[in-house]
């Protein structure tokens, strides 16, 4: 399938993405857009961008010979998850593969202790940690002194590896705490302890930067994550004071810079409850947070990472709408029994606006299968169209219809 | 490549569309989103859709065969051209695929005279035309009365296979006319006469119409053709008047109707220099039309012609600024020296908010290879946001910048 990928006749060049999940899926539309085609290396044809991709290398992100395969010919190499190891990715930057964003970069966004370690360098605010990683005896000591310090309001996480909650414990109190450390230290999991910040809310600000060093960034959003994981995206953050906005822009786009990353980056942040902002976590590729701009930007997030890695001028940031909200749509406790199609054909019988993003996935509990974003009319208010959209996403998920009606009872309604 | 196409895990439906083009390509974008991938009927692995669809079929839309191989397993059929022999699309309905639009709308659009036809029926207004189909001697009789009753002010169409302004023969006169009738009469291309009619300018009504019935319309735009073909498109068309607006949405609805139409559909319309509306051409499909749409309306051509042929209910159809302007970016008659990949590049860099759509086809004169979107600003007239799209596409076609700037010698200006 790999050894003769189809050629534009344009001569447009190739970027190749490392992964076929749906970051890619959706990345592959906005090639299409720019007259390209996305390769992906996938591990197997049923994977959300292999699914719909007509370049799709098949192997592993770990090994060197499947990501040189998938490198031949390509004016870049991307990624749509942080799981290939920094040694291959130097291997490839030794062989001239443009490597976007770089392995300098990228190693920040893969250990969480390293990123802590450069932000603070850097003078960016970040929470009190501790680096659990050396002597397991030492480390027991370092996190009894430093939960004592922050009177157990602590979080223990793995250093490398984590996503989505996975391999993040919010632990209750010392006795917790030391179970995680003593079921993990000594082991392949590096662990590092993080205070537990007061806050009001968590925001992204998700933002692209190219190789020539042009950054733009997207308005600010507010982030609700459900059971560790993002569920519902308002943007831009209700409420938010303008200069904080800013700030966590500017921020984003000074620590782009410094690191020199390439391509979209989300810095995720706490706003505490004195309104201060603390770095939380950071993604250097498309994120979960900027699926609002497909829909409701005038650049979506994966237009612009393609632009920035091909180190094309960025487009233009800005809102199309006062307001709009993504809500992702993820695999109920109990799979219905109606269709994805059937649920789909109902959703737009209701919602003639709603738009939608499915990924090709089979459902699963609490796995990401879709999105939906909702773009608020003029003057709608921000509950409004948040209710709209995770009326939607639960509809997708649960075939549960939040305002009572029954679709196997009551009519569809008067369609628009 | 066609043997065992890879399957969404999801269980999604399978469209599949006969023809490889840009319209093709075009819908597998928002095949994407809607969870599916497009299953493409095409004639070379370098067309614009094989190039980016991970389920290709190679072969011949003329060949049963091959058709029925691309519909098996397939919810529906449907097309990017109206090239596919009625007959064939016959079988295929008797083997019971489920052809969309079916080949007794089709018909109507693969042959202008029997669209005439019903189209008088239907009472819809149309300009006068003359049958010459039959003996060839009573056929240039009749040509001759009808270019006498109409002062010769009349225009030779072929009755079958004509697009982008092949198969329309705009004649000067008598002489012209008979000649073009003298060089056609008797072989295979059967012909037409229309009155030339005298008009202000020329709009598209565009609808789509699901199996359920339902219909939803666009905006009515002004379609501005040169060299035959369509070059721009202002969305809404500017100044007409609403009730106008409306009674063109109408006559398209209702053609659709009476004709069983299923997907998008395009009505051509003239409107005369006394503001009245007659009908020119259709297109069951997807149409150039309808282009500004992808990033000016909230449902997309393509995304609403995937919906109607699968039968789910329809988007809104709202435009999402006052003004939206497209315009096609040609093949120029001597190709630039200057890539198209760089040429895209300065685009960027002077308009941060054109949003491009090409094609992956190789430049030819007058070839559509992409085209451009400018979504206006609050407020802004639409001279200029056409002003703005016609100069980027002839910037893209020409590597020429119309305002003067010269990109090699002149620096890119101010990144926004």
């Amino acid at each position: 399938m790999s050894s003769q990928p189809r050629r534009a006749e344009s001569g447009m060049p190739t970027v190749t993405m490392i992964g076929g999940g749906q970051l890619a899926r959706m990345t592959h539309q906005s090639a299409i857009a720019l007259g390209q085609c996305l390769r992906v290396l996938a591990a197997g044809d049923a994977e959300p961008a292999a699914q719909v991709s007509g370049d799709v290398v098949l192997g592993s992100h770990e090994s060197l010979e499947d990501l040189r395969t998938a490198a031949e010919g390509a004016v870049a190499l991307t990624f749509d998850h942080e799981g290939v190891p920094l040694h291959l990715l130097e291997a490839l930057e030794a062989d001239g593969v443009a490597v976007r964003p770089p392995s300098a970069a990228l190693r920040f966004a893969q250990d969480k202790l390293d990123m802590r370690n450069r932000l603070s360098e850097l003078g960016l605010p970040v929470p009190d940690f501790a680096d659990l990683s050396g002597d397991v005896a030492a480390a027991r000591d370092e996190l009894i002194a430093f939960g004592e310090r922050n009177g157990w309001q602590i979080v223990l996480k793995a250093v490398r590896g984590g996503y989505d909650g996975r391999g993040v414990w919010l632990v209750d109190g010392r006795d917790e705490a030391l179970a995680v450390f003593d079921a993990h230290a000594g082991g392949d999991t590096v662990l590092m302890a993080e205070q537990k910040v007061s806050m009001r809310r968590e925001l992204s600000a998700m933002i692209a930067r190219s190789p020539y060093g042009q950054g733009a960034a997207w308005p600010v959003v507010e982030t609700v994550q459900r059971k560790g994981q993002c569920a519902v995206v308002l943007a831009p953050a209700p409420g938010l004071d303008e200069t904080v906005a800013e700030q966590a822009q500017r921020m984003a786009l000074r620590l782009a810079d410094e690191l020199g990353v390439v391509g979209a980056m989300a810095m995720e942040l706490f706003e505490t409850v004195d309104g201060e902002l603390v770095v939380n976590e950071l993604a250097m590729r498309p994120h979960n947070s900027g699926h609002w701009t497909m829909d409701g930007a005038v650049t979506s997030q994966f237009e612009q990472h393609l632009r920035a890695v091909l180190d094309y001028p960025l487009g233009d940031t800005s809102a199309r709408a006062e307001t709009v909200v993504m809500a992702n749509v993820l695999g109920a406790d109990e799979t219905p029994e109606m269709s994805v199609d059937e649920r789909m054909h109902h959703l737009f019988a209701r919602m003639p606006d709603a738009k939608i993003h499915m990924y090709g996935k089979s459902e699963r509990p609490d796995r990401k299968v879709g999105h939906v974003n909702i773009v608020g009319r003029p003057g709608e208010p921000v509950e409004a169209v948040r209710e709209r959209a995770e009326r939607a996403a639960t509809w997708m998920s649960t075939a549960v219809w939040t305002d009572g009606w029954n679709p196997h009872t009551d009519s569809i309604g008067d369609l628009t």
